[in-house]
């Protein structure tokens, strides 16, 4: 498989009432989605009622048009977590990994709010999401270059669907995008993220704070991804194809 | 193919003279070479003679041992330029990606220094790199979770392969290893970096600083690494497969 279709990476500043907070390389198309998703995974808001607007911002020079993003947070947001949270990232060289410098499982796990202990899905289900996901991924049959997520719902009704070069960013726009449609994200919706890439400890990071229940990923799982999963009682399931998978957890 | 055996991630926490530069979740191992390609791929080092020596640090409680590496830089080295790289890191969320806050093609590239236009490869050389990388990824067999990186020289030797979780790693330890041979890095050299990964902007901005002309890849390239690498007169293959290439340029 050889494609001549190019996927679009771009760099994305993020600036939260003003203050750079993040340069994102991202497929642009989605900004407003992904900054959502990327200030909920960063701990940075709870919901929707926290941002007050995002707009791209027109910069005079240097910049090229809509490759720089504002949000403007609500009155009551916590601002001195928003500065603490630029602090933090000085420490930081994953992509949005809410790592912090914290060097063991232990002090990982201590920023996470874990999930209530769920019952697993049926194999027939586990697969049948990650056949769907491939369904959505109209990028990649042009260009082979991009990671796709998506979330279903408990019936497998389709939430979300987005591609980007970064899979951390397809998965901050799929978590983005479940905010805008409005009601508060709970575990008890048990929703189902599915990812095309590897499990890293990112990705069952950002499920947390999603507060979503199961994660289907179609590459392999990483040792921390794994004992984070098991820890916050997140379903995980690698290495998803027709032939079989790996399931990250007992009972 | 479904593997039991999961690919080792943990957090490295990187210090130059005792201050945190970045934390990189990594597989562990190949520490030293890892934090010297880093510094080389982020500018802050040109080679051995800037580093007076590396070690892991002991850390007395909250880390796990090994888990924290500091380099001490040699008497000459700019320490306004390490302080800037702490700063600058604030507005990066993609792992060691130079962007650094700019937001065009230009500023991208007022950063790096361009090769000389060289000729291009060969096709069957180019495919015989791809495949020979394959031949050093004794961990990819084993999990199937980590992307693998090789450096070969003119002829075709072998000078350094590494594997890791973050495909940005695998390159700093295949660059980190090519300093620790000793020679002085010129593109001259016509070295040849293969990476089982896609190539985004930053694999080949990783090329440049190295002084590495040719990059082959066996994933699809992104749109700034195609822009790039013309920019900069690296000779790009991506999507190297049994059954053909893409090619990154004329000529």
């Amino acid at each position: 498989m050889v494609l001549d279709t190019l996927a679009i990476e771009a760099p994305l500043e993020l600036r939260v009432d003003g203050e750079p907070l993040a340069t994102l390389m991202r497929t642009p198309g989605d900004d407003e989605v992904l900054a959502l998703g990327f200030l909920l995974s960063e701990g940075l808001i709870d919901g929707l009622d926290d941002v007050r607007g995002l707009a791209h911002c027109a910069e005079p020079a240097q910049r090229e048009p809509g490759n720089v993003l504002n949000v403007r947070l609500a009155e009551g947001v916590d601002r001195a977590a928003v500065s603490e949270a630029v602090g933090r990232r000085r420490l930081l060289a994953g992509s949005a990994c809410g790592v912090c410098g914290r060097a063991t499982i232990d002090d990982l796990l201590a920023r996470l709010r874990p999930l209530s202990p769920r019952p697993w899905p049926a194999t027939e289900t586990v697969q049948a999401r990650a056949r769907a996901l491939r369904a959505t991924q109209s990028l990649f049959e042009l260009t082979g270059g991009v990671h796709g997520a998506a979330l279903f719902d408990r019936h497998g009704a389709l939430l979300a669907a987005h591609e980007d070069v970064g899979r951390h960013n397809a998965v901050d726009k799929v978590l983005g995008a479940r905010l805008r449609l409005g009601a508060p994200l709970t575990e008890h919706d048990d929703e189902t993220l599915v990812v095309s890439s590897r499990a890293g400890f990112e990705i069952v990071q950002k499920a947390v704070a999603g507060r979503v229940p199961v994660v289907v990923t179609v590459g392999a799982a990483t040792s921390l991804a794994d004992a984070l999963a098991r820890a916050a009682n997140v379903r995980l399931f690698s290495f998803v194809r027709d032939a079989g998978f790996n399931r990250h957890g007992d009972g």
